[in-house]
């Protein structure tokens, strides 16, 4: 018999029928049952011949387990690819994942196209659970993920609506607070902030960190919104806040990247840092070793968020509860405030 | 009829209960099939009940079609994190895959554990293809897709011993050549190189060039090896040259992130760029725009790699031929050299 084309997979009926044995008796050899050694020979030589493999999504399907978790970031796809951040998270959940021998597929995001395609995936029986990292109440993944009660976990503050998954987080309000206590500490009289992504609870709440932090020395004049945790983004906002108030001598910026594009723009403007002007970030991501000086900033957890969110996966796996989880967030003083 | 416990998936023998209703009936409704407006309507209501969803990895089992391709980039990890080329060629696969319907899985290769279980997971039926950025000949993954036939995509060179499975690459030898030669004209005397990963053709490709440009002014002196594509090597690779040959004027670095840590040496030493020493890149990845001054590079087309990297996945899944496809890679000239 011709062995199976190309791109067919080799099935049991193909071994069946290079072996001249039944269907049952391989099936009875693969799944490690007793026949005569005369019969096993013939079957292994036919399983060499077509090239037989045991497909392993089937017989999951039996099981109704695939042993893969879905990782999703809901993130513009600009940011992604600058943002170390979510590498880190993403690593910190394969290592937990591939203990626990679960396979880890990163599913990307990046059109009304791919929303839909995930979101049939994802329903599809393809994977066991989902991490999501920047999960939005009215997305459809999210909602698709609620809807079919998929074992979840958000990173970040969860949406509103779905406070049944549970979430990894750290505390964005107390962690821009501290850092923004500590630039005033160094002497600064007029401070702003990049605020970046204010349409997420990330950006809102290092906003009323920063906010609480000042007290009525807060002045709104000195907050420049922006959109993205990105470089471009602390580009632009330095250049508005530097408009606004040219005596500014101290900036909170939303994240590292935002910090490195505000150094750019006051190495261009002459501004020294920290002699003019203290600048102080978020995250601790590669960024900020890089600038120059080095920055000053709060460290996100990134790893270890991700192998929290792996982790609280596998609990609703095995059906023990979920329970959410804030890491703590150590400031890290550099050289830039 | 108590509906499906949580983690369980309802089936279409749940419908069938909850509905009163044979199996076969259900299914000939999921089907498309006739059956009396009354039945129907108990179905869509049991449906609704039990939580229903039709099981699309058990439908495309049966297609012998996962509708899904794998993509995996054997690169250390810290790499993988820091290079902006990847995540272009990533998306850029994504969106080819995207209009064919095809849902893209980013698998990690992360450890040996992992390694095993991607290999697994490949010949396991959870895809029909797979891109592979920076496959190496005797790398198990590499292996085990050669060994299944599963159609795949190198990007980068193929490894000799796989030469069936085409690949999406560059020409790095001429890349390297010409960007050299544009150096050399600037009029510059010493011109040393920092050749990253020498046990990967991309490499050992890109010193080939550099020795071609300079023909007998060549001075293997001056070419300094470092491990990775990396910014840390780039400032590794640096401070070698500059110890070996304190004239150096001119400098071809293996990767923009290279450049970068280079530039970064030469800032510490007070040499100035362009006007004491000449430095130039490769990839023309986000590092080249960011560095001051902006790098002269070489541009990758990231994006462009991962769609034909795709298309030629999507070709052999259709039964057509795979080809080669080498892309060009045009200079981008800038204030660095």
């Amino acid at each position: 018999m011709a062995p199976p084309s190309k791109h067919r997979r080799a099935t049991v009926h193909d071994v069946a029928a290079a072996a001249g044995i039944s269907r049952g008796t391989v099936s009875r050899v693969l799944n490690g049952g007793y026949v005569s050694a005369e019969a096993r020979a013939a079957i292994e030589a036919a399983i060499a011949e077509v090239g037989y493999v045991p497909n392993t999504a089937a017989r999951n399907l039996v099981m109704r387990r695939s042993q893969a978790v879905g990782f999703l970031a809901l993130e513009p796809h600009s940011l992604l690819l600058e943002d170390p951040n979510i590498g880190a998270i993403m690593l910190g959940a394969n290592e937990v994942l591939s203990v626990a021998d679960h396979q880890m597929v990163n599913l990307v995001v990046d059109s009304a196209r791919d929303t839909e395609r995930v979101a049939r995936y994802l329903s599809g029986g393809f994977v066991d659970g989902a991490i999501i990292v920047s999960a939005r109440t009215h997305d459809p993944i999210t909602r698709v993920i609620a809807e079919l009660k998929l074992p979840a976990t958000f990173v970040g503050h969860p949406p509103d609506l779905h406070r049944s998954i549970p979430f990894v987080g750290i505390d964005n309000v107390g962690s821009a607070r501290a850092i923004t206590e500590r630039l005033a500490a160094t002497g600064r009289r007029h401070i702003g902030m990049i605020a970046a992504a204010l349409d997420r609870d990330s950006g809102a709440d290092r906003l009323t960190g920063f906010r609480a932090a000042l007290g009525a020395r807060f002045d709104p004049r000195l907050v420049a919104e922006v959109p993205l945790y990105d470089y471009a983004s602390g580009v632009k906002g330095m250049r508005e806040l530097l408009e606004r108030e040219p005596g500014i001598d101290g900036v909170f910026a939303a994240s590292d990247a935002v910090a490195a594009g505000a150094m750019e723009v006051l190495r261009d403007a002459g501004r020294g840092v920290p002699s003019d002007v203290g600048i102080v970030g978020f995250d601790d991501s590669s960024w900020a070793s890089r600038t120059q000086p080095a920055l000053s900033t709060v460290h996100q957890p990134a790893r270890e968020i991700g192998r929290n969110a792996a982790e609280l996966v596998l609990r609703q796996l095995r059906d023990e509860g979920p329970a959410n989880v804030l890491l703590p967030t150590p400031i890290v003083w550099r050289a830039s405030a």
